[in-house]
């Protein structure tokens, strides 16, 4: 039998532990080519640690050459030693750097912009930054039954090249889902994508020759930056108030010149949580019409709102066929599984179908039966009652502990009625950006700062902060620290004030 | 119990058949609303078909709001009856076309070639269009429980966004299994990406710039045709012997203009099945160096030799960092589950991850996973064995079906050693083309047209045969009738020549 010391009290991972003493008894030939390595169960069972351990400890022995696997569930000592130096470095022709322009601005937003939204939990940190559903609410184990359910009713037939347009039933379960919102979509009016990135890509292809604008609330969705970078279009941001887009600035913008198509985030608008109310939804709609301009409703927190009504889609007022509707289930079940959708005209889905055949050949069709499935089954109707339950206290208690800790001069929080993020404006700050945030982190939260969604490369006084992954007690204690670092900068500010 | 009469002979579906009487039984409120329906296992039983057929009825009556699902597996019969007309037509605006100049020569591609390859197996037709893994041999089973294993022990860490570059497991095994075919690539030279056609085009919005030029061989895969007439670039082919790209001719091309990249399938060309002999692949190289040219080589077919000696991927002599490896799961395992990756200097990865993250966010975790443990699990090889002999002996067929049909005047057929793809050209044509696959059809054999792997928009006297689908006597069946067709156009030509 294996023997392993295992440290606890050690900084470094029990995997890695585990790891690097299998790894001397292989190095040292204890451990023979040939030996059958015990099951992970086996092994986490004998060393009282989770499964999940032993895994990843084999997974790296074996990405290293150390050990084979056989189909079943063993792996076996390797017969050669892996050898031990890395692929020699190769000459590095440092001179060429191959990119395309476009390509450099999207590199250089990338490089500019990494590190403005943490990602998981560490050392106590309270993330405010990072803006996906809570990994502990996802129902994994009836989407694992789902994927099960499909592959047996359906087996290979699932694994070969998806239609263009998507997974019939599950375009039929979204229409299906959005006729109950009082949209009037037919299937055919759908087409499946890998998530709102790429509709938003595939529309941008389709819609914005370079040269052209596109109009959108400003702040924005910032990923919506690079993405019109590098097809040459340019962004003219429209201001928002309490009640979303500003119509009269949105008429002015249009009479300049005819956009591409304008972008808007009706619901619990990111970055702000703002919701356009109903009239400006509908004169928004009168000026797609009037001139003629396609809207896409990027709806992808549609079925998150947990107080009051929330208004109408704009699509299910459109009589024109202008509205292209964006919907996504990453921000209300899973990110990881990349599916959303468009629901448009007949025309435009068909353009766009052709033009998503060229760029990716199909949409992950396992993954679109499973969820088809799931859906059918009821689980998320179920799951989005559960989230609902969850977020609607959630956010009780960030309207608290705004109220408790917010409550300084100068300090403003948008009241989103659903979703998972707020706006926090201060006036007259007095430190730089950077630093504010640098305090923050200091103090254990993280938030993302408000430039990320301005593309005016300047300093905003304004940050966002996101509760979607942090229940009632996090949620506290992240407003309690942030509340303590900006009062400390309104003292300090005082304070030097009265000393000059 | 519910009583159905199935009538076998019906050139309806049974699926069909199931939903039709199911669904006037609800209209009719024969099965009341709250009825719970019996389980697809029980009701297949009792009706002697398959369990997928009454699944196909449920999903259908579902879909039209007839049933509602609980969690669990029982469907019940809809309380309110849906309402049966379809949304009502809503104004078209037929005279507005949302649309790029670009974006439309794309549809005009699809709609032009749309046909040319047909998908599926139907009514006696031997179809030796289609290009994707013969799903008879497709390892579900093994994959399912794959699915399972890194759900049960990762979880819902799975469900969130992918890193950029991919899951590492998967980029360590695909780094790893590449040093063992000679290549030097560490898994930080790796992306994971959505397949091929995915690849193609993050490397095309990194490297051509609106109206540059890139080489590929003439004839080539077709679908880059419209992908690089999107990004307004243009092609210059390069013609090809039985030894692949004429070199002469490439080094012509690059003298004239420096190109974006050069495009290339060494192995088992798609179209015509050749492969690129070694010393035209040092000599590409060599070019490559000489006018610091990037290079694109299409490996999606390197594991699948059957005969002979592969040459070595270019990529394996590369000490210049000038060659981008194209990889995929898509050609020899699912194209389902939408993988491949690209494999290229660090500076290359970490701009095209910054391209693929505004392009699609991430690629599909849970997928990666899966396959991770897949190929962990020694499944991989294993399925490569199995169908490296199946795809052996099938292509002896051929090769001895070519013998016996197609020894015809004026017609040469490809040698490949391995890959599934064989070209037909045709000296003296005396039919047009269109006629020659109307023939071909209606003698229950479809091929692909030459000239949708040529970008001239002109007529040419070859076409693609594909065996990927096809066992040993469909093979033979397929080129019985394409021998018998063109014997037949033979004879006719000499026909009215002699009357004449």
């Amino acid at each position: 039998m294996l023997v392993l010391n295992l440290d606890r009290k050690s900084s470094e991972p029990l995997f890695k532990q585990v790891f690097t003493q299998l790894k001397v008894l292989m190095d040292t030939a204890v451990l023979k080519p040939g030996f059958r390595m015990p099951s992970t169960r086996l092994l986490s069972e004998k060393l009282g640690v989770n499964r999940s351990t032993i895994y990843k400890a084999y997974q790296e022995l074996w990405a290293l050459g150390y050990t084979e696997s056989r189909p079943g569930s063993y792996s076996y000592v390797r017969k050669r030693k892996p050898s031990v130096t890395r692929p020699k470095e190769v000459k590095k022709n440092t001179g060429d750097v191959f990119t395309t322009e476009a390509a450099d601005k999207v590199y250089q937003f990338f490089r500019r912009t990494r590190g403005q939204i943490l990602h998981g939990k560490k050392d106590g940190l309270i993330n405010m930054s990072e803006f996906l559903p809570d990994p502990r609410l996802l129902p994994v184990e009836e989407f694992r039954k789902s994927l099960n359910t499909v592959l047996k009713e359906q087996g290979a037939k699932l694994l070969k090249y998806s239609k263009i347009g998507g997974y019939m039933p599950l375009r039929k379960y979204i229409a299906n889902r959005m006729q109950q919102h009082g949209m009037q979509v037919s299937p055919g009016e759908i087409l499946i994508t890998g998530g709102t990135q790429t509709s938003i890509d595939l529309l941008t292809k389709l819609l914005a020759a370079p040269g052209s604008r596109v109009l959108t609330e400003m702040p924005t969705y910032h990923a919506i930056f690079p993405l019109l970078t590098f097809y040459n279009a340019e962004i003219a941001g429209i201001p928002m108030d309490e009640n979303g887009m500003d119509i009269g600035v949105l008429e002015t913008e249009l009479k300049k010149e005819r956009p591409a198509y304008i972008y808007t985030i009706p619901n619990f608008h990111n970055p702000t949580g703002i919701t356009l109310s109903h009239s400006r939804r509908e004169q928004m709609l009168t000026l797609c019409e009037k001139y003629r301009v396609p809207l896409l409703e990027d709806a992808f927190e549609e079925e998150m709102k947990y107080f009051g009504k929330v208004p109408q889609s704009v699509k299910s007022m459109d009589t024109g066929q202008l509205v292209v509707y964006l919907g996504t289930f990453s921000k209300v079940l899973f990110p990881g599984i990349r599916i959303g959708w468009i629901a448009a005209s007949r025309e435009f889905i068909k353009r766009l179908a052709a033009l998503k055949k060229y760029s990716d050949l199909s949409t992950n069709l396992p993954i679109q039966a499973a969820l088809a499935d799931f859906c059918q089954s009821g689980y998320y109707d179920l799951h989005l009652k559960r989230i609902h339950r969850i977020y609607r206290k959630r956010l009780q208690t960030v309207q608290k502990a705004v109220k408790t800790h917010l409550d300084i001069k100068g300090v403003t929080v948008s009241e989103p009625g659903g979703g998972y993020l707020m706006w926090v404006r201060l006036e007259n700050l007095t430190v730089p950006e950077d630093e504010l945030y640098r305090r923050l982190r200091e103090l254990g939260v993280a938030v993302s700062p408000g430039s990320l969604y301005y593309n005016d490369h300047r300093p905003h006084s304004c940050f966002r902060v996101s509760i979607s992954t942090l229940n009632e007690e996090e949620i506290e204690t992240g407003f309690a620290r942030i509340g303590q670092v900006l009062k400390k900068i309104a003292s300090d500010d005082r304070g030097p004030r009265h000393a000059g």
